[in-house]
């Protein structure tokens, strides 16, 4: 059907012609001179690793779709460097005198990590005009339930941030429960050797770099690295062990690594920076890889075919599930520690307390959940041509390839 | 024909022998203790960024070609390894008592990039002998290019030293003129889409590292990161709505990401550290990404074939025109500023100004064909053994592969 | 044979639930609040590119066998998160009032490299139990060696820890040995281009990460830094230099690439903070690589047969052999400098000193071969089921691989 073809040539390029004039504009108007507002240089190694994992890491770690190489890699890194664009713009744009400094790239790159976990939900389904309206539209919508969690429940900016992958998954998800389902005998969804290969080699690299994400807004990094580290490590192991025992003859299972290695830090990414004990940190992680793996098998058999959910990448039990428990966690551990200090006295503060935290956490999620749902309906719109299913996970698509693709 | 084959073994090695005999001799006699000289270890992080973009980033880069990956990995190994210890001999050599603590591994490696985008436009056409030659004359015709451009025109080290691209990529357009072209039936050239999935993953690793590299000699570390980071982010977006609007269909094109996402980097690498407001900064990346996207298409269409050349990666629109127009901005910026600052009195030595600039890029340019195109007549010598026409662009003639090569 | 499959879902899942319960338990207990004895986030840069080396790295840098690329890049992530723990607890566990500060999680990455190192040598022939067992059995012997070098003679903590190539080589070269040799006609430990040239990328980021790594437990991390940059350049030239001139035709043959060019950074590994004089790093660079080289010749035509060992990545001679070669380098330039400096009149005291380091020397050795036969005795015991040798080298075992595995 060539009017699909050309349909992009019509809307993509002047889509984002329009943004980077309209960033351009505003960077113009608004954007003070550097060196007033941006300190990137002192913390500019960790900057660096998140940035790296963030735009080459997740690049890697998302090509599992064999035939959908370039545009998982492309379209990660079109939606970061748009998106980033936009967030640092969003956030000068609203809070312009209060959040003077906070305006930074790293607050940016982290924000992007709600999106990039979101496309992995309708990855090869979304086509690229999609893809942007729901970059911009989900990063104001995460800024706003923000902003709400800062000022209405008082929760400190780097912890409203971790709310990240909690964000991410359940928008990623209610946007993908308004696509249509694939046809089920299409096969183009499924992995190959070499592609399983390429994205464990990303889930590797994504790991080594998580310390340096969960640590690069904390007070305290040095705790934040070593209760990240200990946490990803049990999680990794408690992985394999796990994926052995679930699958048949006890072999390892790819699909189980690549979602459960990450869990660990994705559980203690509210409390890294806070945890006193190590063997709270260890604990998390592994509590996070049951939790994903477990997940994993309930989700894909009972819970998305009932909803007709179909997550491509796995994101709510790869990042939604251990987000979920580790806000529990964190309200769990905050609440205990108080209660200690304060020999289960104040027993009124720390209802106040929990109220805050589990405020913050419903609140984000319903926010995601509601807002991904609108999103969705609007991403099927006539407007944006979406693509029909027979075309899904397809990068002839999107992209000039040759056509020995076809018989690789 | 075997005596071809045979030839390697009685000239790569003697050559790589005798050059590092040479760089024993020289470090032995002229090198002073370490720690007086160097001075690594203030700016550990950014010199690892720098030295992991240019090894490993290039070498992933570089594998577009589909039976050239060995070589294009390898031989850009070997060609940095040997070019950073010539480089530091070099500088050492001429300038020792001038230049006594600017002689670092850093500047080695930077200028090392001007061989490797070189190399970049004869890829698949240059034996190693050639390469290794190539990479020593370039590298000390750069070095004379820079000490004029230092002593007579008083051009600051840092901005000397960017001329890199330019030298680069015009010096490597004028030796690939000098070979003969393939002949048209030739498919080696070709890529495949695994080969594309390889360039792509590291497009996408030299563009994250590209801030270290702008920053990592100049004064403001901080503006220099995130101008180019700016600049890099419109022009990756600017790349894929280019790609889209001049290609059939309107699909991406993966040669189009591969070249022009680097171009805001490229262009803004005079200037970053000076820029004031960031929306100059990106207006530059989008113009450098449309000079590439734009020049792509010129260049390949009227003037290569016009001129007989064959830039196999397209080093002239992906290196060559954005550094042009950087070297243009910059004087252009340069002048504005100065002129604002003195109200447009003082216009004789604005005048000055110009004159200086525009010299030392007329300079670096002239001396760039120049001494390309003489290294080129000398590359083509009998006894530097080029190699033929058919045999372009296939790493049978200079790796032990198994026969599983050639149906791959 | 079913049986066997079953067996590793009893095996496996199990051990890694009882290893990582202990690790949970003894930090539990034993385990100090975070923020006293960590402190790993003043040196964090140079710890992430460690870490990033040892777990990405050499996951890419094994991804030298055409069926066992899960298994090589999978197993090798699982034992390291498996030993950081291990090792974190040992080193707390013995010593713990003595080396409060020292039990860091950086001294744990790097004990991690000597079984990376000693997997290499049983890559493919090892089952998962095995490997477990290696690693722990491994790291604890590996902890006894050095705990003797520093107690009794003097060795001082940075220098114990760099016997880890040296260790990690002939314990797993011993190890080897008591596995039985794959049948001649077994073709699946041939590497294919596509897996060598991951290999060669591999190889390339493991080489850009080596000053990192000799550099993190230094004094001098400046010296250490330029050093092994110096000895790995020279390293990397004499490799291609040497593999041109003993391979038939003169190429350039993938096997002595992938094991020489590192060759420099082994031998250096000792000396490198110490050595005052670039060009001795350079000749320690050069010599390191010839004896590579040499040793891979001659290792593999004629000892490897004589005592029917089978090195699958080569690390006798990758990492064995330069290491040999750096520890007597050490000796001799501690005796030259030190005769030097007191004008060779108290031989006595250099007597001693070359007593203590030749004798910290034979005892790794040692410790090493007797303590890896042991283990390799141990690990084919009938109760951790080794593998037939018909089903070496094979991914199919242990991981649920599609059939298109099969014709790749």
């Amino acid at each position: 059907m060539p009017p699909r073809y050309l349909s992009f040539r019509c809307s993509v390029p002047w889509l984002l012609l329009l943004l980077q004039t309209l960033f351009l504009i505003r960077s113009f108007f608004g954007f003070p001179a550097v060196g007033d507002v941006y300190s990137p240089s002192n913390f500019y190694p960790e900057f660096q690793d998140v940035n790296h994992m963030v735009i080459f890491g997740f690049g890697f770690f998302l090509l599992v779709l064999r035939r959908y190489g370039f545009s998982s890699t492309g379209f990660n890194f079109l939606l970061i460097v748009l998106g980033v664009q936009c967030s640092v713009l969003v956030e000068d744009c609203l809070f312009f005198s209060l959040s003077f400094l906070s305006c930074s790239l790293a607050k940016a790159v982290v924000s992007m990590t709600a999106v990039v976990i979101s496309t992995g939900a309708v990855l090869g389904k979304a086509n690229p005009v999609q893809l942007i309206v729901m970059t911009l539209v989900e990063l104001i919508f995460f800024y706003v339930s923000r902003c709400i969690n800062r000022t209405f429940l008082q929760v400190p900016e780097h912890l409203a941030l971790m709310h990240v992958h909690l964000f991410g998954a359940y928008f990623g998800l209610a946007v993908s429960s308004c696509f249509p389902e694939p046809p089920p005998g299409l096969d183009k969804n499924r992995s190959t050797p070499k592609s399983e290969l390429f994205s464990l080699l990303g889930t590797v690299f994504v790991w080594v770099f998580w310390p340096s994400f969960n640590s690069i807004l904390a007070d305290s990094k040095k705790k934040a690295v070593l209760n990240t580290y200990l946490a990803l490590a049990v999680s990794a192991v408690a992985a394999f062990m796990l994926s052995a025992l679930t699958s048949k003859d006890g072999k390892f299972r790819m699909a189980h690594i690549h979602s459960a290695v990450l869990a660990g830090g994705v559980t203690v990414s509210y409390t890294a920076p806070s945890i006193q004990h190590p063997w709270i940190a260890m604990i998390l992680g592994l509590l996070g890889t049951v939790i994903t793996i477990l997940g994993s098998h309930c989700l894909q058999r009972c819970f998305n075919p009932a909803l007709k959910l179909q997550d491509t990448s796995g994101v709510h039990f790869t990042f939604g599930l251990p987000a979920v428990l580790g806000a529990v966690a964190a309200v769990v551990l905050c609440v205990v520690e108080k209660g200690i200090a304060k020999q289960w006295n104040d027993l009124s503060s720390l209802g106040y307390l929990i109220f805050v935290d589990v405020g913050a956490f419903c609140q984000t999620i319903c926010t995601a959940l509601v807002t991904g749902l609108i999103t969705g309906l609007i991403l099927n719109i006539k407007l944006l041509k979406a693509v029909h299913v027979s075309k899904y996970f397809d990068d002839q698509f999107y992209w000039e390839v040759s056509f020995k693709m076809i018989s690789d």
